[in-house]
């Protein structure tokens, strides 16, 4: 596709715990409602499906965030639910709800209605987003592809939308055990081929959001969300050999030696979880992405620069305290950055994390 | 107040570490909307807020779950949202929607205008049902009294409801720490209070609510969570001496090192903590509430015998592995039944924890 040659390796280097300049900085939802910028081109588009929809005006809202701060990283823009309504189960969003399906997945005979798809054909216009993003970052960072877990997808198909308690999901869990595992495994197949097709399409890198992983016990989550993710991985590393992949479990700080033995590049963690103790756990073993409390930056912006700060030299003084190299990390919040927040205070956490000396 | 003598002591032995011959049990929220018969006095009451105040029927429905269930401990039956009612928020409960406040605290003038109030005239009805509870038992089981976090009530209070992402109450901590700290200042004396006045009033052991603690970095717990709880924690062995207390934080599982620096008697732990990984931390230096799924009361019954055996399992076979007594464990679930659970499959968990062979 004659992508040109990337001029920042910092993000790929720390996943990769080679050396690094400085620490690469990226904001899970950087491109978002944060910025007035894509608010005028999510009007322009209609609505937030026909935003995603849309080629050109994905690729757009994509490199906002990018124009605006000195970012090591760019994402797709996209949602995580796209697949679900591929397999039919017609997706809409209500204004302050959230996302809602049609139709939900309660029986084996829902299962195994779910429409099968090849993500070049039924999801075209993501794998499209992802060349014409590559093409536009005109190599200045990488990008990252996504997908949900099969476990956080399977909670929205069930439960017909979001949930606090994942009341249907879970009760399929602990009464139909065989038709959430069927489940799972139809997800687990297509997220693989979803996010091999994102490799196909141009993505440098790859993560994978377990929105939902933390409901769970300590055997569910390795029953029902770990291992199915690790058979995408499994995949990824047979038909991608090369391409990083992070996953990341938001309320899974307790469970991190469990998620190593799945060989993510490196683990997504949250703002409960300390880093330089997750860094005392995990050594050289992965990469670790994190993990500032997003709320941080609706505060003042002298302890943004503190928080960041301090976040930081947990970190690296985890690595000098066990005679490491001191790399692999990629900055990040714990959580997507909200809707509320000021684009100068993100700025303010990207700066601290730019300028600090490593 | 000439109470009658106890004759099922278990729960305050494995709270103290004392030997025992079986593992107590109960369950938060045990006197609740799963069972019909709550629902029926609550209709007789008129409203919940309605039945919290009224002393016999508060009384009743305290004591129904213990008609049904071999349990070993009662609770006080009651809110965590009084406090702030005293304090002259003004709650009310919408349908559907959970606590709500006619006025919220945001600023120090509002933190100032808080209303001080000793329990036994504000409150008198949380300790008249404390003590109608206690005579009515006849020494049955222990009552246990309770209370909300400082944080957990700063929560509500801040929002003027419940909440998702804490935004307001964050947005407080990172902008305004001096309001919020004033705020967790008031409720920590308050709480203190209202606890002692419960003991007076003839509550046998105490807990301590922290619901939204796991919402928090692992500093700012430590700060605007654990600290205050400390306060309290401090006030209760100076002024009860003797009265058990269990502090359980939902979400706090990477966090039970710095709990136990609090002395709590007990800590409450969610499903998501290994129960013999936190017995592993822990040792003898405090007893352990929890912590099945409430949601897997929802599930297949064989399930449940399954996971409850092997919660009691991991937790044993962790005593045994540190050579420990085998004692400490207060069987419970990791958070309230839900009103959707079948009452006879709550009783399946209480009937495996009680023919549990220790």
């Amino acid at each position: 596709m004659n992508f040109p040659a990337l001029k920042n390796t910092r993000f790929l280097d720390a996943l990769a715990l080679r050396p690094i300049d400085r620490t690469p900085v990226w904001m899970m939802r950087q491109a978002g409602r944060y910025l007035p910028e894509y608010k005028a081109t999510r009007a322009d588009a209609g609505d937030f499906l026909a935003l995603c929809k849309n080629t050109d005006l994905a690729c757009e809202v994509a490199l906002q965030p990018l124009r605006r701060f000195e970012l090591d990283a760019s994402i797709l823009f996209s949602d995580i639910l796209t697949i679900p309504d591929a397999m039919g189960l017609g997706l809409y969003f209500e204004t302050g709800e959230g996302p809602k399906f049609t139709r939900t997945v309660r029986n084996m005979q829902q299962v195994e209605a779910l429409e099968s798809f090849k993500t070049t054909d039924a999801l075209g216009y993501v794998t499209d987003a992802v060349t014409a993003i590559r093409h536009a970052l005109g190599g200045s960072v990488p990008l990252i592809g996504f997908s949900g877990s099969p476990w956080t997808l399977a909670t929205y198909m069930i439960e017909g939308g979001s949930s606090r308690d994942f009341r249907h999901a879970k009760t399929m869990m602990y009464q139909q055990p065989e038709v959430l595992n069927a489940l799972l495994d139809r997800l687990s197949d297509q997220v693989a081929e979803y996010l091999i097709a994102q490799v196909d399409a141009g993505a440098q890198a790859l993560q994978i959001f377990d929105s939902w992983g933390g409901a769970l016990s300590h055997a569910d989550y390795v029953t029902f969300s770990l291992n199915p993710m690790r058979k995408i991985l499994d995949k990824l590393r047979a038909s991608c050999p090369g391409t990083p992949v992070i996953m990341f479990t938001k309320g899974g700080g307790l469970w991190l030696e469990e998620q190593l033995s799945a060989q993510p590049d490196a683990l997504g963690i949250d703002w409960t979880v300390k880093l330089g103790q997750a860094k005392q756990l995990v050594g050289s073993r992965c990469a670790l992405q994190g993990n500032l409390d997003p709320m941080i930056l609706l505060g003042d912006r002298d302890n943004i620069k503190l928080a960041t700060t301090r976040m930081l030299d947990d970190y690296y003084q985890g690595c000098s305290e066990q005679g490491l190299s001191k790399t692999g990390l990629i900055a990040n919040l714990g959580h997507g950055i909200t809707q509320w927040t000021n684009p100068d205070n993100a700025k303010v956490f990207i700066e601290t994390v730019n300028q600090y000396a490593i």
